[in-house]
């Protein structure tokens, strides 16, 4: 690993993006990544954050037309609601904030505890949980369906809702309708590794592969001999499909865990447009990359997005962010 | 991995371009990437290639303000000069291209016999070699210094030279400036794979990194026990300043190789702006990401560009590629 220990990575990293985005303000040592240019008189501001390991998300999405701040915690952990407390406080114009929080235990407790705290400082907040995952329902950390690649979806959508002037209640109702139209499905095909632990965090012999991993490594539908990328894309998108009929053209993300290369992610993108072709299934739109991760997990994932001509718009609306840009 | 059969890996990933991208032509069967709206009469075009495997150079280079067309060879194998050739066809409007190329011995080769068949059919060329690399002179695929992380500088400012229509002598002067004020450092932490392969592409043990390394994976100088992100930072950028002296301030590209998170990236990037900053050099503008890979090797490189007020100017002009996007 690229490290010095393992303490101190989340805090190098977030000396190291504010060397690189001097656009952004990073308190290091309270953990908040915040627009420079926040608050926005009149404008809600969207806040997410979670467990680090997941970069670009969140705090890679914070910017024009997308979050107004980010609160990274430990690797693979919650951050705390201090943290959520202070990035509500830095971007609240009075127009109220917008927590967008995954579906895993840890981040709903704390990001229900700020709410309170925060109301308590009379921000006005609201919340959507992202539970996209049709993989499992119930698993290592998390009651219900997991939040993965949904959360760029609904943090492009809902943020461009907010930089557009709409009023909190809105903006809330439109990441709530991003999530509930959005289906995901991910495959492992090598574990991650973690600073604390420094080996994989789980085990996963060459030439096999997880369907149906989650974004930390945990244990999805089954395991199986390696597929073709051609094999994995009918199943990544029939798991996805069975659970979503979608009746307008939808939003495509593909996107990798972190270690495969972009060559091979394209390569896939090939097939699930394929698949998607012979479902009958219109692609309004498509991102491939590296975006929602496990660190440095080979494997990928397929989240779909059944857009109306609003979400649509909002997608294609202006992003200013280090990881997300076009239009501005 | 995630692929269907070694020999359609290019091909594939060509596929799932043009369905990503409806804003470039891609022509799988030739293996020519151009911009949809490309030739622009009275500008200069720039085409690069060179053996697939870097994603996203060069094909997610090609753009407004950048690439008018990329051609892939094989993983880690030259493009042939037919492609090139075809490529220049495709983008020049009558005032000429640019060919950038990477000093590899079977690139030099193939673009220079493009030069000719390409004047033969009365288009102007020039071309620029990108020779960054200060690790070795001479090595696996190189006469002279290899041609790394400066490419994406020399398509960036070289791109927006033509973009604002200067003319092909003037489109060469300024990519020879670039590659001349500009040096690289690689390291890997661990081996890549290649589709053809299967399996690592050289013996690099856990726990041992190798300091020099190439984007095939050639060796480099030496190879250590791991050593820590303040240690390897401090490395690669003396070995850059030991053969750049910059007096203004740089362009810094802190570059993945593919399989390190940009959690880890971003921690790098900080002791990179720290060993700068005790060497009294001044950063203009930094860049971090996984821009010049070698498929899933796990490490990085420093690339520095000592930029002048011109090519400041030209480096922050709008850019829209897949990768690299600002100012559009």
């Amino acid at each position: 690993m690229l490290i010095n220990v393992a303490e101190t990575v989340v805090a190098d990293a977030l000396r190291g993006m504010a060397a690189a985005h001097p656009e952004l303000t990073v308190d290091v040592e309270n953990r908040v990544i915040v627009r420079r240019d926040a608050p926005f008189a009149g404008k809600v501001g969207l806040v997410s954050g979670g467990g680090s390991g997941h970069e670009p998300l969140h705090g890679g999405f914070v910017g024009r037309g997308m979050l107004a701040a980010a609160c990274p915690g430990e690797v693979f952990t919650s951050p705390v609601p201090d943290q959520m407390v202070r990035a509500a406080a830095a971007v609240d114009s009075g127009a109220g904030v917008l927590f967008v929080v995954k579906n895993y235990t840890g981040d709903v407790l704390n990001f229900d505890m700020a709410v309170e705290l925060a109301e308590d400082e009379g921000v006005q907040i609201a919340k959507v949980l992202v539970d996209d995952d049709v993989a499992v329902t119930d698993s290592l950390y998390t009651a219900g369906r997991r939040g993965t690649g949904a959360t760029l979806f609904v943090e492009k959508i809902a943020g461009a809702a907010a930089e557009e002037g709409a009023p909190l209640e809105r903006v809330e109702a439109i990441a709530r309708r991003v999530n509930a139209s959005s289906r995901s499905f991910g495959v492992a095909l090598s574990a991650c590794t973690t600073p604390a632990k420094g080996g994989p965090t789980f085990d996963l012999p060459p030439g096999e592969l997880e369907l149906g991993v989650g974004i930390h490594g945990e244990p999805g539908r089954e395991r199986r001999a390696m597929m073709t990328s051609r094999e994995i894309a009918d199943f990544a998108v029939d798991a996805v499909l069975e659970d979503l009929e979608p009746t307008s053209p939808v939003l495509l993300l593909v996107n990798g865990m972190g270690a495969t290369p972009l060559l091979e992610l394209y390569g896939f993108n090939a097939e699930v447009h394929r698949v998607l072709a012979e479902r009958r299934v219109p692609v309004a739109r498509t991102l491939v990359g590296n975006y929602v991760t496990s660190l440095d997990m080979a494997g990928c994932s397929v989240t779909l997005c059944q857009a109306d001509e609003e979400l649509l718009r909002l997608w294609d609306a202006p992003v200013n962010t280090p990881a997300l840009r076009w239009g501005c």
